[in-house]
Order: structure tokens, then sequence, then C-alpha cells
């Protein structure tokens, strides 16, 4: 079953670990399926270079295995939290990507220095709360994906527009309309924080893009009246 | 038509992004015919690993498509508006590298701290001044070739000798006597961010380039004198 | 005689070269067969790129040639002294990984700031005490395990649980239950260490992960309860 | 003829392109036939992608072309008067590399501070004086050379020992037995470079090896009693 978007899954899995963002067998991508709402995610702890689509893992939005003989990823409930709680995405990446995670690990958002990121993150690419002991100890992965929600939610932040958030002490989540979509979102993700990491060294971040050119980037690139693209909008 | 053009834009587009200055596909090269004044441009936001040279679109200098079933680079107005005032240059190259970018971020121009610098822009590499937001609001991408001009005409800067410049906020802009000069000069350009940061933060950045250094390692690779590489020059 | 362990020895050297922690010949992989207690090495100074399982050298715990036409691993006094000491590891690794020397140059261990490094690591990556002039001039590299050993007994900890350390103003050496895993966490200890040093510049490293953090992120991957990966373990 | 050591100097040219210390035309080696005194070098700004065995030119100690139908390089003054001073070398090598043209930039010299160093360079790699203006517009690439000299006869300083030079705001020489050899000490070079970089900003640069441990690494590589690598001493 779900044949077609364990390919989805697997080649966007490989499209990551191309992208040169994944160290030994960190990082892990899903899809969602809209018709079942069966996720289907990377097996935990399988190295990339034998990964398999038929390796793929399909859980049901509980995180309970509903077909494939391998554990699903770690980050299972995490993702299915997402799932649940935001109908709109179809895909989910999680990486420990160097440039993201050294702000993660900093406790930093990262602010939109530049035209980059303001054409994939329309805001700041925000940093989650830390965990409490309790949350941590009780249901970590679960909680992972409560204190990524409470972000967008006490920001009235737009998921959609900003496609991704560091998860202190973590590091990055993204997601997107599909698996691959989710997998560009953190590509992007990592250029910007390498960028944004040197502009701070540079003139210590004192020059936060203005708001106008944030909604020109952003709205050339997303929304009805985009240019950006091949895409033809009908309005 | 223009078929040997497209030829050629095509490959400098590949060049770049083997070059690795490209992530996804910000980035993108145009060439002009001196004949016909129309512009060979990669079609925007097409990813490098599908394009082909047909792909290319051919516009005039007002932008207008000529040729070609996909829509040109959103920055194409920049390029013909360059390409408009400065009947002398042949090709464009606009990316997001990630050094310029930093620098462009910060508002910040790149010094000249050595003769790997010298060796292809006389002089610093500027950035332009930031865009109003009626700017931005009205014609964003025109406005922001007019603030390329307005910099080296405030300044006396002369295109030819500095063969790049940063947009304030957003990135290098590159051109050259055709697209793969310009693909040349953004390498440089990107290689040139890299150390000057890295001397910053070894120095502070106080010891610049001596204009009798500056002007040895230029002219021994430009004009009548030039000694290096394989062209013989009659003086 | 060992043939498959110098197999395993030569693919993990050549794991350790693919992964781009290894400069020139700088670095080394050794392996240990518990039956015979003998210890197969690179041999020293020879080329990545022209080696052969055949090239591995096979010397005692005195760290005596057994057999071998190539002289080993000049670093063999430090991997024959942590076997000796510790008779529950089966491989170790010698690097001059940059990041992970860049600390050790510093004379800094690396702090925990974040869950990548308690996926490996339990605790700080430390670095070992300087050698005296008479501990460097008399048995450099036995005397160089010493401080290794040492660093451990002082500080209580379990080599198990924290797979690596910086051996002061030289780089890192880490081990695991074969020459793979020691690989294995030779790469994560660069990626920790590059991540650690951006942190570090990011907020001055005030922010280290919390110990029941630590605990969740080390023991859902190590141990009897651990979920990650696809071993089954049984309580 | 030479046509053994023209063979040598492009696969010295070759590895130097190969080991990404390269950017576009940026470098250039040299070989020296110790019979004829007549030196190979690398033509000026053909790219490598292009360069063929047959495209190494043959000059004679004063630079002046005895074989060969292209440019020698522009820094073939600086090649042929090294080899002047010192003709116990075999080969030459200049680069742009990024990490050595920091500190270059930055008119610094990079200090011992680790054992990695300490394998390569007996002690600083150094930085040679500005050249004045005069020096610069009379015979730069010989004064170049000069400097460099000047540098090791005022410091005392042993150039088979430190085998390796940053010419002030411009790039690195280095030099060895032979083409290769030189190769490697560049690659060496910018290794360290990118290390000391980042132990400068890590801890300000205050623990300099102590001079036991440089003699120790050094000698454990070097002269009668190294016991690194495979070369059988007599003593």
């Amino acid at each position: 079953m779900l044949e077609s978007l364990k390919e989805q899954v697997y080649a966007a899995n490989m499209a990551l670990f191309d992208s040169q963002l994944v160290t030994l067998t960190w990082g892990n991508v899903s899809g969602i399926d809209p018709t079942t709402n069966h996720v289907v995610i990377k097996p935990s702890g399988v190295p990339y270079e034998k990964l398999q689509p038929s390796d793929m893992v399909v859980v049901d939005l509980s995180g309970k295995v509903i077909e494939g003989e391998l554990n699903p990823s770690s980050d299972t409930p995490t993702h299915v939290f997402l799932y649940r709680q935001w109908q709109d995405i179809g895909g989910i990446v999680h990486t420990h990507s160097k440039w993201a995670v050294s702000f993660a690990q900093a406790g930093l958002s990262i602010p939109v220095y530049g035209t980059t990121h303001a054409d994939t993150f329309y805001g700041e690419v925000p940093v989650a709360r830390s965990l409490t002991q309790n949350e941590v100890e009780t249901a970590y992965e679960l909680n992972t994906g409560k204190t990524i929600v409470e972000n967008f939610e006490d920001e009235a932040r737009d998921h959609l527009a900003v496609p991704g958030i560091l998860t202190n002490d973590h590091g990055p989540f993204t997601w997107g309309q599909d698996a691959m979509a989710a997998v560009n979102h953190a590509i992007a993700l990592e250029a910007i924080a390498e960028m944004a990491y040197r502009t701070q060294m540079l003139n210590g971040g004192d020059n936060q893009l203005p708001s106008f050119l944030l909604d020109k980037h952003y709205y050339r690139k997303h929304g009805e009246n985009a240019y950006y693209g091949q895409r033809r909008h009908s309005v």
C-alpha cells in the first residue's frame, strides 16, 4: 500500500542526504497520504546508503506502525503530532544540519537579514522554548511537537508562511506541501542560517530587513500575485 | 534564433551551478547579442539539473519575451536595465552565493585586502544603497538595477574595472564581456568575500592594500601592458 | 592470519578517508582480535589512495610487529596502551580532523551544547592534560595514551559512555566496539566540534544542555531501554 | 626535452587542483631539473581542466623561455629566484588557497598551535615583509622572491625545515624536494591555517606549542632518527 508515497518519501530522504545536510543517520523525512491519513516515514537509524523504498514505514496518526518491518524514526511522535495539528501540510523533515543546529544550540532564532531568507520564510525562523524536565521525561518527542505548535500559536505565526522552526538545543524541523517541498525548505534554512551567522559576525546583526522588502520578496514567490517561477496564477 | 548564444548562456548557467555558488534555483545568467540587442536569460525557478539550452528565454531590452515557452528570470528587469546603460558588457550573473550575500546582508562593501581581489576588481566591491519603500513597491527589479548604476556614477567607478556589486540586503551581481566572463567574476567575488571575512576577523580589517600594489596586480592582468595569461597585446 | 579483521580495519580506514576527516596521511584506525589480543593497524604514512587490506600491520599488545612488511602507525603505542587498559573496546581511531583539532589546539574540551552531542557522548568531550617535557622525550606515544586513561580515571568518566577525547595540542582519539564504530564516533565528534564552535561564537557558550535532556538523548540511543535504531532490547 | 619532469610538474599541478586549493587559474607549480638547471612551470592563466603535460613551459634560471609555445606563469621570476638561491629544493608551489591567504592579507604569520603544524613546519609559517612601492613598480615578482629569502636569512630560518611562507597581502609559496612534495606542503599549510584561525578565535591564540613538543613531532617525521612513515634510516 501507499507505494507511490513510499517512493516519494524515499526520494525526499535521498535528496536530503545528497544535499549534505545529514551526518551519519541524523535526519528523517515523512509524508502523509491525505486519503488514509497514514504517514510514511524513514526507519530509525538505517544508513542512507542502504535505504530502499520498501524500507519506509507506514504509521497511523497515533504513531502506531501499520506496515513495515523496521522501527520508524524515533522522532515519529513529533511528526504525527504536527500532521494532526496542521492538516494542510504534506511532508516534514528533521535534520541536524550544522548551521541550523548552531543557532538551535545557542537558543537563538534566525532574524530576517536578507532577501534570501524572505524568499522562503515570511519572518524570523523561530526557536521553540526549552522543554521542562517533566516534558522531557514523560513524552519527549510528542512534547517537542507541542512546543513547535505552541510557538506558532503564541506568536500568531502562520506555519505555511514560516515553514520551519528550530527546536531548542536540538535542531530544525521544516515542512511543506509534500516531502520534497519540506526538503527544499530544510536546504533553504541551512543556507539562510549560514549567511545569518556571518552577517551577525560582520556587523552584530543590527540591520534586519525592512518589512516592505520582506513583503516584496515573499510575495513575488508566494500567493496569488507571485511572478517567480513557472506557475501561472489565476486571479 | 540565437542558438549559439543560447548554448553559451546555458553553459554559463551550468558552470555557475558546478562552481557551487547556487543553492536550489537561486541564481541566473544572461548574455546579450550585440547585433539584435536581444538578451538570452535563464528561465525562472527551473532546477539546474533539468535545464536545457532550449529552455533559455529570449527577451528584448525592455524585458519583453521574444521567444521561449518559460517565464524569464524574475530578475530580468535588472539585467536588461544594466545592458541598456552599459553597452560594453556582454553577460550578467546574479547569485545568492553565501559569502558575498553575508556582506550584502551586513550592508558592507568588500575592501581590497589582498592581491587576489586586485587581480579581478580594481577597487572595493561596493554595496549599493538600500532601496526606498516606494522603489521596492513600484518597480523593484528595475530599481535594483538603478541603484547599481547610481553607485558607479556617484563614485565615478568604472564598471569594467570593477565588474560586480553587492545589492543591499540581497546579493551580488557581476558582469563581463560575455556570460562566462561574468560567471568567472562571480566565482572570484565569492572567493574574495570568503577571504575578506576572515581577514576582518583576524585583524579587524585595518591593512588595506596600498594603491601601488592594487595597480600592479590589476594592470598585470588587464589593459595594454598586461602580461598574465596567453593574450598577446599589440601596443 | 586475521584476514577478516584486516578487511574490517582496511574498510574502516577507507570510511574515515571517505568521510573527509583526513588530510594527506594524517589518521589511522586499528582493531583488536579478542581471541589472540593481536591488533591490526594502518601502516605509517601510506597514502589512503594506495592502501590495500594486505598492507595492514599486525602487532601484539606490546606493539611488536607480528605480521606485515610495513611499519605500523607511529601512534601504535597509544593504541595498544588503550587496548591493554580498556579490554571492552574493539577499535580505535586517531585523526587530525580540523574542527576537533581546533579545540585540542586551544586546550579546550567540548561542552554539551545540544542533543546531537548527547546522542553520542554522555558528557563533555574532554581535553587531556598537556604532557611534560620528560613524558614527551621518553615515550611520547605511550604517555599520550596514559594521559587519556588518566583523564577518564581522575574524572570517573566512563570510556564507553564518552567514546573519545582530545589530546592536548594534538587531536582526537575515539574508540568503540569495533573499528567502524570508532570511525562513526570520529565523524560524530567532528560534527559536534563544528557546531560547538559556532554556538560559542553566537552566544559565548553559556547555555549547556540540562542534565535531564542529556540523559534523555543518550539513553534513547544507548543501554537497555534504547528505542533509537533497529536493535531489539531484551529487558 | 625534460619529458619526465614535464609529466611530474603536470601531475603536481593537477594534484594541486584536485586538492581544491585552486580557484579558477590561481596557482602554479614548477620543478627544476638538477642537471640542466632548467625549470618546468605551468603556463600562465590556462584552465586546469584543459592543461596537458605538453603545455608545460621550460625556462632557464633567468626566466627565459627555452621551450614551449605558451607564456610561463607570471610568477616565474619568483620561482627562478628561489631556485637560484636555494639549490637544495626541487619544486615550488604558489596558490591563493583561502585560509592561507586570509592570514597573508591580515599580515599575520601562523604560530605553531599544534602538532599538525609541527609535523610539517619546524616553527611558525612566517609572513614576508611588505614590498615598497619601488620594489613593486620595478621588478615585482623578482622582489617578491627577494622578500622571501630575506625573511629566512634575517631570522636564520632553515628553508628546508620551514618549507613555506606567506607573501604579504598576497598568498603562500611552498617548496620541497620535488614538485609533489611542494604540493603536499601547500595542502598541509592550508589545513594548518584553517585550524590556526579557529584556535585563535576560540582562545585568542595564547597557547603555542612548547618547543619540546615541536621538536618531538618534527623530528619523528624528519631527519636521521625519524620513525614516521616507511623510510628506513641508516644512522
